[in-house]
This record gives C-alpha cells, sequence and structure tokens, in this order.
C-alpha cells in the first residue's frame, strides 16, 4: 500500500511549535502518513498568496495527496471548513478563498463543509482549528475515511478577487502576483498570451515594463540575459516573470506583488 | 509495526547543515524513523524559549515518541545529557533546565543521565553533541533499545527560574513568556485564573494592561475584536494571549518576552 | 527493504513552492522515499556556500543515499546536470562546482551527465530543471534503476577555484570559509595543521588573529572561555572555528566569509 501524502501549506511560520503540534495530531492518528511541506511561510493572513503558492505546487504531487492548507484570519469565526475534492487530489482549507483560484482551474467533484464534531480533537480550541479540527480531519482522510463522513455539501464558497490580465491591440496589461526568494516577479500574465501578441512576426519584438522600467530582454531562461541585467521569459509555472539573471528582480525595478506590468509589442 | 517518530526541537536554526547532518545520523541507525521538526528557529542559546516550545508541542505527538530537544550553550562542559521517560513519550535534552517546565507538569518514571559510549559515534565531537552523542541515541531509543542502557539514574536535575502568575484580590500578574510568528503575545497565565476571577459575576468587566497600554475587549477568539484592534483571550495552549486582529500585538504594543501583564477585574 | 533516502540541498529557500514542486515529484515517482532536507537556504547561486554545507554533512548520511544538490545559477544554459557515484552515496547536482569540493575527498566510481529525456517530466521548464529534470532522476534512482541509464560519463568538470591553507614557518594562513547561525567563524584550515604546530612543545602558546583582532584563546569547547570571550577550537568538521561562548563572532569582530584568518605560534 502506498503511504498516503499529507501536503501542508500554512502562514504557521515555522519558528513556532505550531507546525510541529499539527504533524503530530497527524500521525496520531495515521502513522502511515508521509507529510510534505509546500511551505509554511506565507505572509500572515495573506490569502491571496496561500492560494497562488498552492496553485504552483500541487499538481506536482501524487494521486490521493490530501492538502491541508491553512491561512485563516477567520479562525474561531463562523467561516467555514471546506473540504473539496478534485479527480486526483483533497484539500482542506478555510472558506475565505484560500482555493478559489484552484477550483477555478480544477473542476471538483465535491465541496463539503467539515462539521463532523466526531473527527475533532476533543474540546477543540476557538484559534488553533487546524490542530484541533483541520489537522485531525486530513488524517483521517489519508487514512481512507470517506470525504461524506466529514459533513455536508457546502455551497456558495467564498472567492478571491482576481483581476485577469488584458490585451489591447497590440498591448497586454496584468500584474505582478508574487515575488520569489531569488526576486523574480511571477505575473499573471500566461505565457500563451503573450506568444499569441508576437505570431505572425518573424521576429516580434516584445517589451515588457513595470514600474517605469521598460526591460527589452525576451528570454527563454535565466540563461538569456548579461548578469545583472534584466529580462523576461516565460517561467516554471507558464506565466510570464521579470527576472535579474543572478540577481533581484524586486529590487533592482523595486517591484513587487500588486505592481502593474504590461507587455508591448512594436512594428 | 508503527514506525516510531522522532521530533526534533533545537536552536541550530534551517540555514546550516546541523539539522540535516543529525537527521542523517538517526536514519543510519534507524531508517523506519519518522522524523518531525517540532522547530529549530529557537532563539540561539535561549533556553526558556526552547522549554516552552517543547511544553506547548509534546502532548500533539503521537505515545511512544523520542523528543530530541537541543538548546544547549554548555555543549562540550561537564553538563549532563538527559533522558527523561513520562508515561506516554521519551525526551532527550541537556541538564540545563530545558526540560524542567515540562517535568514539573508531567510525572517522569524515570530521568538518566546518557554516558554510555556504546551508543555514541565514534570520537564525538565536543562541539557537536546533538550530532555524535544525542541523535544516536535518539534512534536507538527509538528502535527499542532499553532505556537503562544508557547511563544511570540522574538526580538533582537543573531547574529553569520560572515565575508563576500571582493573584492580589482583584488583579492577577503575570508576564509575557513568548511571542510567535503572529505577534500574539502569550503569558503564563492561566485561563481558568481568570475565569476564576470573574466568577460570581453576571457579566465580569476584565481589562488587561501591557506596557502601560489598556486592553478592554476580552474575546473568545481572534475574530472578537475589529481589525487592527486588540484584545485578550484564552489562547490554544489554555494560556492568555494577548493578540491584534489581523496584526501583530506585538508591534503594536511594543511589548515582548519578559513584560509584566496585569488582568484586573473592575466592579 | 530499507526506504532509500534522498537528501535535498538546495538555494531555493522555503518560502516559495519550490521545495514543495520538488517533493511532490519525487514521491510521485517513488512512494517509499523518505526526504531529508540539508538545508534550503544557501545563499541565492553561492556555490561555494553550497558546496560547504554539502561537503559538511553528507557523511552522517546512510549508504545508499541519494543527494540532490541545486545551487544553479546557469539553469537552462548548456551547463551539465551530473550523477556522480561514490563508495557509499549518489550525487545529482549541476556541473557548476558545487561537488568539486566533495569530489576531491570522495573517489567518484563513475560520474555521468544526466541527458536521458525518458527520465524527466514531460516538456521540462528551462527555469526550474531541479523539478522537471533533476527530482525524477533522484527519485528513479533512489527507486534502484541503473545509473548508466540516465547518460554517458562525464569529464572535465568544472572546478570551484578553492584556495588552500598555507603553513609558514610557525604562521598558518587560511580564510573563513562560513558564517553559520551562531556566528560561529569556521575556516578552511584543518585541526591537524594547527596541532602540528604546536608539537614538540610541552605548552605552545598558539594565538589566531581575523580582522586585526587577536584571539589568545584556543580551546576544546564552546565553555572553554568565559561568556562573551572569543576563542579558537577545532569544530565539529575538525576545522578551525573561530567563536564567542553564547555569542556571535562573526558580529563581534565584523567579520565573514573570505576575511583571513592567521594562525601563530610564539616561542
Amino acid at each position: 500500500m502506498k503511504a498516503p501524502c499529507v501536503a501542508l501549506l500554512t502562514d504557521f511560520g515555522t519558528s513556532d511549535h505550531y507546525v510541529g503540534s499539527l504533524k503530530g495530531v497527524i500521525l496520531g492518528i495515521n502513522p502511515r502518513a508521509v507529510m510534505v511541506d509546500v511551505t509554511h511561510d506565507i505572509p500572515s493572513f495573506d490569502i491571496q498568496a496561500g492560494a497562488f503558492a498552492l496553485l504552483a505546487a500541487y499538481a506536482y504531487f501524487p494521486a490521493g495527496t490530501v492538502f491541508l492548507a491553512i491561512v485563516d484570519p477567520g479562525v474561531g469565526t463562523a467561516r467555514r471548513i471546506l473540504l473539496a475534492q478534485t479527480e486526483r487530489h483533497s484539500f482542506i482549507a478555510p472558506d475565505n478563498g484560500l482555493l478559489s483560484p484552484l477550483l477555478a482551474r480544477e473542476k471538483a467533484h465535491a465541496v463539503r463543509s467539515i462539521e463532523n464534531p466526531s473527527y475533532f480533537l476533543p474540546r477543540p480550541s476557538r484559534t488553533f482549528e487546524g490542530r484541533d479540527k483541520m489537522a485531525p480531519v486530513a488524517a483521517w482522510l489519508s487514512k481512507g475515511e470517506s470525504p461524506a463522513s466529514f459533513g455536508p455539501a457546502a455551497r456558495g464558497l467564498v472567492s478571491l478577487d482576481t483581476p485577469e490580465p488584458r490585451r489591447i491591440g497590440s498591448e497586454i496589461s496584468g500584474r505582478v502576483l508574487y515575488v520569489d526568494k531569488y526576486g523574480n516577479l511571477t505575473t499573471n500574465i500566461p505565457g500563451g498570451l503573450i506568444l499569441d501578441l508576437g505570431r505572425g512576426q518573424a521576429r516580434p519584438k516584445l517589451e515588457a515594463f513595470v514600474r517605469r522600467r521598460r526591460i527589452k530582454t525576451f528570454g527563454e531562461s535565466y540563461g538569456a540575459a548579461r548578469k545583472g541585467e534584466a529580462f523576461f521569459l516565460i517561467g516554471s509555472l507558464g506565466l510570464v516573470e521579470i527576472a535579474v539573471r543572478e540577481g533581484s528582480a524586486g529590487h533592482k525595478l523595486g517591484a513587487g506583488a500588486g505592481d502593474t506590468v504590461r507587455i508591448v509589442r512594436h512594428g
């Protein structure tokens, strides 16, 4: 039997005991669980960043993986806890939009509201429902418990407001979704859009603009530019990224999440 | 057979090779060990913070878990290395107080001084006994080796000086134990104490004071206050916490570990 | 059967989804893989630091461990991806010097260039070959696939320029390789060299110099000095370290990687 994978994504950080407690609870219920950290360093309460990291990683996990995603400013309030199932994976998360970009891409077979207290720790805390409600449910699910056991179908899910990139004539306008550890700026512009923009031209001349800086090099890999030079490329998520070779585009361009990015075709 | 859990808590950080080396040693001795990080980001040499994180997490781990806790400014000196056993768990740690809050709460069946060199790596370093002495012992213990094999009973353990909260009339005085990643201030005041303070009154009016700031809202969860407002609550460890909804109480109140906290009942 | 260990060392950091994606890929191919993080906090693009951390940790891992080491400023360029095998371990890394200190110490039975696309993810990204090429190969290797399957023998490996310490008369000159989380300065001077320097003298008087500061205490452990005092010792890697008891030598001495360190014998 394959050991079932439980993938964890939170804004708990790793300095405190929180993640350890979650994992202790999971192992106590399912000693065979294989726990993998996606990341615990989502900025506190930043649902948008959590949703992005989940979207970037989930497809690389094996079928059957249970994702436990917790960025939960409303912990202890009436917000629901969801269990969503797609063809290959299960996702447990608060109903605050954390799953909405994922569920916009993947069709969910079923979404439930987790309510059955017989799966929770006794006397669950109102401030750490990750440990006391969500982790036990993830563990039971990874052990093969039927999703229907945890609660009824949920409708009317909370959605994140996620502006889409727009193309107007020879220009695409989007924005920076995310700055990674290297300082690369990942935008919400699908690579396919800029390939379309250049289509039909032998040597389309594309430029990117962010924070009034013009970026002239469109490359295929981080090796496309000179050391220290900014360029743009279609990154490993299939999205347009702005990068600096062996440097930080975030620092060099003074840009960050939310900044507008334009891709312009000349001629 | 259940794979035995080895839980790690250190001040090693995760930037260096230290934690990886520990884990390599453990897997070399017990390839079936399931290693879980409680945290490695205890501030360097901060025994008090390490003791708190261990106390906060241990109860959530499955029976049989071996905890390896290393915050060890005296590494290489004559300080002993302890193996303590409680009803459900085992703990390996230097004899410097790191285990003392835990052993004040849990009754230890036996505490031993780890001395038997046949369980150590050959020629153990004087500066990394975690890798060369404690990790191998944790691995052998997780494999089922008898605790008595590692050394004789230890008496006269080093204790941390941990001031208790005091109640005088309608006021409880305690202090901040710990500031977490969100900026929540966990105090040493058990929730039961403030419930007692308000008992017998239909609507007890409680206020908290820290750093000359008065906090008027006593809530049940992080949702009890308005965004950005400070409030206090009984947190997930059963202790009084001071929090700011979707913000950092540490920053907002300029407060940190060691600061005095008073809870006052009016009327 | 022993579960095969895959040890990961990267400069990916742990804030992004990168490490999680790697691990998802590995588990998808080999669900029995036991993954251990050496560290993911190598400074971005710092091959030298990555090579040092790998060198410091690898020997503590069980025989059969597959190391996946990724510090890869040239990702997506023509640089090769190597698979090196030593008597006990396998190493997958870009051909940029990351393995060169290790291969200078350990004899490699074989070094191959990983080129066989049938082991890669479909349509590998040019910017995340760790996920799309190296992780799958590590997983297949940990499952027992023959090294020869991945590609032909590689010659003419890229080497790091690593200056050796020099002894001239009663003085050894080396440099700081690495500053750890505690602020300890690890040098490239083998402990044996300074023992040789003092040999034949009943009480050799050795002093260390770094950044024009003279360090007079040569100790055996971190307990050798008074709290806050700088001293030098032979550390857990067998190399000379400069430390401050319960403090940071890096901060106290204003010293860092690359700084010259001299050890001088008087009399």
